[in-house]
């Protein structure tokens, strides 16, 4: 079996998106500025991203692809993205945590509804075999992911800013967990640090 | 002048203690890793921690020390820290942010209660002089360093650990401010990231 890796980005004071997230809203006021390392800099909702990441952040995303097998992600986050504009944008079955698992997509469009994130990350785990599963967000999807125990690796992506409000990593969380830092990458856009969850 | 640096150690999470931190009880229950990088490794509050940081957490220590004029800490930090055994533990004036200023410890230990943080600062960079002001927290006097717009330098040591509940750095803050990450320095105890605030 692959690693199971965790990763989200969040702003230095722990948020993964500004404050008004949700349907039609993206990340939130500001929150745009989160993910400037995927594009290499601004980009904004009104227009459709365009530019290339920076080579230590692409370095990173590469290394990321490599090994990957599924993905998980939570309702929430599918529909911040726009269901990334109708198609699954990784090259690997996606699980989508929902608490409305009937009301599914086309399935050629590369997302799968599962009820509840243990029945997801079952189904990525057997589609992944060998390779990882990635639990990619949104932060109770990695709450959900970190509490069931069944993470070998938290990857954060740290933008520099303060966002001073939005949702909340680590809302609610209640566990305490040892980890041991197993890399650092640092583009202008990002601190990409890598942990292994220590048991 | 010199820079104002806030600087603090937090968990991955955002915790500058664990839970049930306040005076006699340190950095609350397992609070004490987060400084694990002060002493190279484990410490216990039961005995008098006598480790030597690792060299990586040396140079960072050495560095902040060797611009220093003046330090602001908040009362809480000072009660928690048990007045560090009764001596100012920096070669250098420590204004102590209270609401209690009547009740000043002997002035011969090198600590002066001020009531209020911007009373203490104002103390603080007078003493400082061409030197850099260290805003030290705990997280309230972090956070009103942010949010009066005096900070040049934002300092975050991140141990490697989720404490899933203490107190939290950002709480009620507010304030979206923009960041540059200037530097990082990692050892296995911390990862340091040095933000410059952009204005």
């Amino acid at each position: 079996m692959g690693k199971v890796v965790a990763t989200i980005t969040t702003s230095v004071d722990g948020y993964v998106t500004g404050p008004d997230a949700g349907p039609g809203a993206g990340l939130g006021i500001g929150g745009e500025r989160l993910h400037y390392w995927v594009f290499g800099g601004p980009w904004s909702y009104a227009e459709e991203p365009t530019g290339d990441p920076d080579p230590v952040d692409k370095a990173f995303l590469d290394d990321a692809m490599a090994g990957l097998g599924a993905v998980v992600c939570g309702r929430n986050t599918y529909d911040s993205a726009g269901a990334w504009g109708g198609h699954n944008p990784w090259d690997r079955p996606l699980f989508v945590v929902t608490r409305r698992p009937g009301e599914q997509p086309d399935a050629d469009k590369g997302f799968t509804f599962v009820d509840g994130f243990t029945a997801a990350f079952d189904r990525a785990q057997e589609a992944a075999g060998n390779r990882d599963v990635c639990v990619m967000g949104g932060a109770e999807t990695i709450r959900q992911a970190l509490s069931a125990g069944i993470v070998d690796e938290f990857v954060v992506s740290v933008a520099p800013l303060l966002l001073g409000g939005g949702t909340r990593l680590f809302e609610g969380f209640g566990k305490d967990i040892e980890l041991e830092r197993t890399d650092v990458i640092a583009s202008p856009w990002a601190t990409h640090l890598r942990y292994r969850l220590v048991r």
